[in-house]
């Protein structure tokens, strides 16, 4: 299966596929006897990336090596692509002190705080050469680095194909464009993925001159910027022009730039609904699933990654408040907050966790009862136990500050039982798909966010059972499949398009 | 002198003007006897709109009353304008609550950390029913106040003039066009100019849903909406289309709402030069001379309010970087920061106010030598002493996180002896008329700003000579008389374009 035809008919040619990402669907290892295993990785950009996968035998997914056996495998695959069940797979080693720098002084936090808007900007961030250097001598090499893969597995592929597709991915591989078009020229086509918010262009131009031009100008190489709402493709269509002073047609999502027409086109990523549906009647969730329906009262439930665009702080201080004005919802409702710790390193991170904690002690010292703790907070990664708690939320809260998409909106919804309501912050991406059958909160606003808790908590259930199965036909029909789907035909249409 | 037509040619009617502004021309007190006497205000929008005002023998000024003798005043010009040198004024008094509210909650610090985009955004703002109560018992009644207060300057004023034009200015009175619609209807023109910095879509959303949209709707029933530059202009087109949904022309700054079109126009404010040359050889300025000018070494100035906004940490951050970079310079240069105290009552403007000291003495107790002070830091208001450092200094750094157009970058041009250098933030609105002449910095990037401070200090005499030269003309040929006429222009293409 390759790319199609923009009204979905036959292929026209067999055009090779190259995916692209940091982190790759596969990671290796070696058991006790020597022997290489590998672990299939999890996560909603692999799952989606599965799917393109799966879309042509022939298909190709570059990644970072991660472990000594993947530097193992990265050497193997120099040469042909390494296969692992249904992947063909070419794993990129790189020097360790680049690609700390591209990933933990680059992307995080500067590229991740300037696209969530997380910056406190009368003090931070700081930058200066320390930056440059991060992106000399880090994210630039390491960029570099994968469009050197792509030439080889391109090279080592069977000739007699089409021009490549080449889809690459994430706010981590913003230079892979340039360096693809440097080696290979203007005939791949070649999209970039970013798959987290894209600022308007107050906020894109915090950055560094050379950051702020260099990612415009390698992502405008490309045929394709890709993001997961209108809003973004927006966002970067503007940031262009008025950073770069480029052409642009809004309303189309057009670019023009060194002669050529760029496209910043919306596909809303989505999950698998069977692989939750499944994992939701397994054993280890099942087995979870007490421990979260034993809770008290209702069950108001969070499940993020600790990181500060989530805005957990105010979805305590608004739960609080809720309790204040309704204080015959004391004893009938349990929060419980399931929140994976992330970044613990960075110093911000550090900080946030602990104003968490004290701002749930705050909550339950307030208003808790001898039988009655009204937060549990859970700061572990366990998996099984969220997708037990996705069953049976009452009310499921994702207020962050900003966020890509969030796919917890999504998974949540598609395996829960009790028609549970989804009370959903307008600058999280699932907004355009979901916000009409959520309760929508602007994330700033503590009050707002009170009286939505208590809305869902006290919806009439016919309301409640209409909402939930909107949600749930919403996200099933938006397949994975259809995600990928629509970039084909675009890719299609782009081509028919540029001839 | 009364609108004119685009042309420039003769007014075609006698049109009242009435200025609408928060801070009056003037305030009133009693002498020792119990005489009313008055002082003139000072501050650049009062000598921005002082130029309005001289347009027109009739034009009136609408301000809040401020002391007990305005409340006086306030009373006995409800029937008639009070008549004061060359002004007519009516103030407003205001329930001391409401205005308050309004000015204390609503304006600042929400509006103001809105549009200079100031925000911690992981922890605040916390909206929620004290914004609510500001909004609706602060500043919507003080705003409404003012519309009443327009109606009675133009029931008294002499009929057989044409439509009357009704300036009304900043931040504090966005819901001024929405009630002097609903008490005026469409006729009189009505322009409301914005003298901050407008930001995109993504940061107005931070507000309340109720604000977010009231101020918009409120704008959008002006006839123009007036803006220092063409960037603040652009994002409100963009902000009013992404919040409102309405039909807009970016390009052409214009937003089509309620089947009216709205203008979004840029006129970049400027100063009396005359004034500053004045100031610059009275005694109170020559008497501040010789504690600037003794000085050691060269002289890097910077003269702001205590603001956030100012980004005065990292001016004495970015001081040090240059210091560590260039020992030479060592004893070569005082950076003197004359910093007025401001809303220090505000918890983050006194931890501003704290963090600034600690990095002014980190440099001073780094780099000092017992014959040198890196930096003189002065916190008090002495205006004079700003005026004689104008004269003097051989750097001006003005590196605000974002600034409506910050006119100390103006204003000391124009007196500067020395061929000084300015270092001037992107973010600054002086940006698009200056920016040419200056040494332009990234706020965020510290040693971009060690450099650009260092170029300065070292730039040959020649090449400053062209530079300073550049924009004490441009400045001086900017003058606030045309900043008048090209909105009087506007205002007369306006109405012929609508009939």
């Amino acid at each position: 299966m390759v790319a199609q035809g923009a009204d979905g008919g036959e292929a026209k040619n067999g055009s090779p596929i190259v995916i692209v990402s940091n982190r790759g669907p596969v990671t290796f290892s070696r058991d006790d006897s020597g022997t290489r295993t590998y672990s299939r990785g999890a996560g909603g950009l692999v799952t989606a990336l599965n799917a393109v996968s799966r879309r042509q035998d022939e298909a190709v997914w570059i990644a970072s090596a991660t472990s000594d056996e993947d530097a193992r495998v990265a050497g193997e695959s120099r040469e042909e692509p390494y296969e692992v069940e249904d992947l063909r797979v070419a794993l990129v080693e790189h020097d360790e002190g680049a690609y700390d720098l591209m990933y933990n002084t680059l992307a995080n936090p500067l590229l991740w705080f300037v696209q969530h808007g997380l910056y406190d900007l009368p003090y931070a961030p700081s930058l200066g050469d320390d930056t440059r250097r991060a992106w000399e001598e880090g994210y630039l090499p390491v960029n570099e680095n994968f469009a050197g893969a792509v030439e080889r597995v391109l090279e080592s592929s069977s000739r007699g194909g089409g021009e490549p597709i080449i889809l690459v991915h994430d706010y981590q591989l913003y230079m892979v464009p340039h360096f693809l078009r440097e080696r290979l020229g203007d005939a791949p086509f070649v999209s970039l993925f970013v798959h987290i918010p894209w600022p308007d262009p107050e906020g894109w131009r915090v950055l560094p001159r050379y950051v702020r031009e260099g990612v415009l100008r390698s992502l405008l190489r490309a045929d394709v910027v890709a993001f997961h709402t209108d809003r973004y493709a927006r966002n970067f269509v503007r940031t262009a022009r008025e950073v770069l002073g480029v052409e642009t047609d809004e309303e189309g999502g057009v670019v023009r730039y060194e002669g050529r027409e760029v496209w910043a086109r919306a596909y809303p990523i989505s999950i698998d609904p069977g692989e939750f549906e499944e994992l939701a009647e397994s054993d280890a969730v099942l087995e979870q699933e007490s421990s979260v329906r034993d809770l008290p009262g209702k069950l108001l439930l969070r499940i993020d990654r600790m990181d500060l665009s989530k805005n957990v702080l105010r979805g305590f201080q608004a739960y609080g408040r809720m309790l204040e004005r309704h204080p015959e919802m004391k004893e009938e409702v349990t929060f419980l907050a399931g929140l994976q710790p992330s970044r613990g390193d960075i110093p911000e991170y550090a900080a946030y966790a602990d104003a968490i904690q004290k701002a749930v002690e705050e909550v339950n010292d307030k208003h808790g009862t001898g039988e009655w703790q009204p937060v549990v907070l859970s700061m572990e990664d366990n998996f099984p136990r969220s997708v037990a708690a996705y069953k049976a939320y009452d009310v499921l809260l994702v207020n962050a500050v900003r966020d890509g998409m969030n796919l917890v909106a999504k998974e949540a919804a598609v395996v829960n039982e009790e028609n549970g309501v989804l009370v959903l912050s307008e600058n999280a991406g699932a907004q355009e798909e979901l916000g009409e059958f959520a309760i929508s909160v602007n994330p700033f606003d503590l009050d707002e966010g009170a009286d939505a808790i208590h809305a869902a908590l006290t919806m009439p259930e016919e309301e409640k059972k209409r909402r939930a199965e909107a949600l749930k036909r919403q996200v099933r029909e938006n397949t994975i499949e259809k995600w990928v789907e629509a970039q084909l035909k675009d890719i299609a249409a782009y081509r028919e398009h540029h001839g």
